[in-house]
């Protein structure tokens, strides 16, 4: 599949590597088309991906990852132009935090919107998808470095959308039943305003390598 | 030893009832010292739960639980008497809920603030825990009703009182390895937030019987 990555942070960085480790056809987008951070990545792929702008990656992909600063995501979706994103399915894999008052952040949007609503309101035609954004990069993409079983959730307005990204889910690692669909699109509130919670867990832990499992009687 | 509960909701039943069980002596607090479902819980208790105002129940206790609806809490604490309140270990499980907009909730305060740091503000001289919100009243006081381990959450800036209050939690069963501190009392902002992750959860389990377990390496 041909998958346009935004954003050439870890998470941008990991993603794309195992996307490509997965035979697919991966473009990264940035802000510039020059992008060292970018260009290096992929050199270290095998000749199988590219880099460009932000519309670059948005004209390549049939599948989107959504891998920016959350403060700065609507204005990346913006500069890549909303025909180009029209039906695609978007990944939000990114959080609106707010670091500008140092450690622990706060979110730049919380409580009665989030992110991928922001998103999903500016590109109406855009599928957007909350996704992976509850745990760190390396969780992401190889769910198996944590022992038994833990857990994805996921949100959107699109069932087919959201199919897709199970589809994606479960080749990163993510069993099935792992995944758990909160519905519609207003659940990323929650998995947004998780993420203070995994931040303390973070500096308690001394580690972002982890996740959390659902417990069940 | 004598502990003051505000609230007759599920959370003020379910806990006082566990207290008593556990020995302890227990005033339930309510708007009202006639407050019908107050008296008819400590009819239940075998005479060893007593009953009366937010002041009575604050003038009682040693260990004090605020089980109120988080959006009335900080008025219930004024009621009760900042002068009752004062040197106290208050475990908050209250949650800043805001239903006037139906299902699911937003929160009244959050992101840069806390219900729990709200309750400190106005009370300095109060030694507040957050604790317990991140669960259903049931799993709060009987955590081996679900299986294997799984997690409690706990922050608070005065150490001996969070010492008492996992005093508390293991007399309720969580394993002291299950109980983890995040930190002074902002940590409360992201334990009050990711309830309303749990909600979402609980919607979709079609249930509020579960918890998380944190996952590690």
């Amino acid at each position: 599949m041909r998958v346009g990555v935004f954003g050439t942070g870890i998470v941008g960085r990991t993603v794309g590597t195992r996307l490509v480790q997965l035979g697919h056809d991966v473009a990264m987008g940035s802000r510039s088309a020059a992008n060292e951070t970018a260009r290096e990545w992929a050199s270290n792929q095998g000749g199988r991906a590219t880099t460009g702008t932000f519309a670059n990656a948005a004209a390549h992909g049939e599948l989107l990852v959504n891998a920016t600063a959350g403060a700065a995501s609507v204005a990346v979706l913006r500069s890549a132009g909303a025909d180009k994103l029209a039906g695609k399915v978007l990944v939000d894999a990114a959080n609106p935090l707010d670091f500008s008052a140092g450690m622990p952040p706060t979110l730049t949007v919380a409580n009665t919107d989030s992110l991928a609503e922001s998103i999903q309101r500016e590109f109406p035609a855009l599928r957007v998808v909350k996704a992976l954004n509850t745990v760190n990069a390396s969780v992401m993409v190889d769910p198996g470095r944590l022992p038994g079983p833990h857990n994805m959730f996921m949100a959107g307005n699109d069932d087919a959308a959201k199919a897709t990204t199970a589809g994606l889910l479960r080749e990163f690692g993510w069993p099935a039943n792992s995944v758990i669909d909160l519905g519609d699109l207003s659940a990323a509130r929650g998995m947004e305003m998780y993420v203070v919670l995994w931040v303390r867990l973070m500096i308690t832990s001394g580690t972002a390598d982890f996740n959390v499992k659902l417990v069940r009687p």
